[in-house]
């Protein structure tokens, strides 16, 4: 069997491979955020990565119940060339490769950090994946608002979540995940 | 950058690297569902793959205008420790990556062809993919029959795909879907 894929730059690598552990869920929420901004170049420091690599406005992390960082996703999709490699995905995907199992339920308790509410396609993936928690920062519509597509997600989605024993928060560093989205939006980053 | 996340065993990236053209869509069906049954061990034929490497009962593929095979997916879950990557997951990124865009919309007229209608998370996927339709073998309840979660999908799911503009198309070849369901079940295959 041969690998294939996801291509990951050298940032994000390196960044999975280190160890961290945030004090509460805020910071791990603005941890977030500074991945994001990382990964569509609007972050103003200098880094490896230039304009063929910059992914979209998004960016997600799987901690584990110590809130030791498991993994580390940002939006791949256009330097992918894969409209699958939300940072949701790419965090979920991470993780559980890294953790060995298709399950993090069966692991422990796991909790999903994401820049935005998720689409339809990442709300979907969410329960598949395992984990125990979810917690956005803007919401769907602050995406939809700066042009991106969410999907048809399902009425009542946090609900429906919680209604599986996933656990929802909303909003944390609303604020500044919006001002992420508008400087993205001034760069004249694509939206899809 | 590195590639990284799907592992595909050798029988399936051989099909993938080969030239194919479907007289219509039963026959595209009957490839998919030669590809489920290959995929999780219940083909009675040799192949290269054994029980470490078999995935889920789920087989999908991309087709062009013409009907001219672009990607084959099939269920690589467990064998790659990844939830994401369902059969239509794997069928929509192969088929990007091999045409080089992210939106296969973009490029021209493409169908996704499954050997099960789309769980909530392949159902999302759908309008980022950039397909034109979708054929359906097996129903999403036929998939629940056997144990396996579809997810919370949108009242009206396929309503919703055509309210988009992408057309769908049920229950092909569903009976032979069904007994590959049955024979997946009988052999004791996961289920998740």
């Amino acid at each position: 069997m041969q690998e294939t894929g996801l291509s990951l730059p050298n940032w994000l690598r390196e960044i999975n491979a280190g160890q961290r552990r945030f004090a509460n869920l805020s910071e791990a929420m603005s941890f977030t955020l500074d991945i994001v901004a990382h990964n569509c170049g609007i972050s103003g420091e200098s880094w490896e990565g230039a304009e063929g690599e910059w992914g979209g406005p998004f960016g997600a992390v799987v901690l584990d119940a110590d809130l030791k960082l498991v993994a580390v996703g940002a939006n791949r999709v256009v330097p992918s060339q894969a409209s699958i490699y939300h940072a949701e995905m790419v965090a979920l995907l991470l993780a559980q490769q890294r953790l060995g199992s298709h399950n993090l339920g069966a692991l422990g308790d796991y909790t999903l950090v994401t820049s935005c509410a998720p689409c339809a396609m990442c709300l979907g993936a969410i329960p598949f994946a395992g984990v125990q928690r979810v917690v956005c920062g803007a919401r769907g519509e602050d995406a939809e608002g700066i042009g991106f597509d969410e999907g048809d997600k399902p009425d009542h989605w946090a609900d429906r979540l919680r209604a599986r024993g996933i656990a929802v928060e909303e909003d944390l560093c609303r604020e500044r995940a919006l001002m992420l989205f508008e400087a993205y939006r001034a760069r004249g980053g694509v939206i899809y």
